[in-house]
């Protein structure tokens, strides 16, 4: 089965919806990815269509910007 | 079991984000509010804290705004 990924930055907004969407969908279906740790994934996020975090990208290839908690220009920083 | 609303207006980006909505948490597990056809949830919405549509509603009262399709004040009209 294809996996959600949740990509998100550390902040509160982002911890936030984390938990709201692992709630809603289930561990077992959606990645975390925290691209504040992991940069080298920033770019992988980018060309999906994230332009701010937290966002989930569903399996076929949506982008759900979820609130808003920093734009990628922040993240990239 | 207590089940997420979602809150629409109609837009595309609404209708888009509703498919991916169901497709990802199921539709037995959310309610679809229409707030263009039915302007008298309007008033709940917005004290649930919905700023703008579409919106997501979690069974514990957190609100996810998703992606942007229109304010509240353009919902109103």
């Amino acid at each position: 089965m294809s996996k959600s990924i949740f990509y998100h930055a550390g902040c509160p907004v982002c911890i936030s919806a984390e938990h709201d969407v692992i709630d809603l969908i289930g561990h077992s279906k959606v990645q975390i990815i925290h691209l504040g740790n992991d940069k080298s994934r920033i770019d992988e996020a980018m060309k999906a269509g994230v332009k701010s975090v937290p966002a989930l990208v569903t399996p076929n290839g949506n982008v759900l910007h979820i609130n808003f908690g920093a734009s990628m220009e922040e993240v990239i920083g």
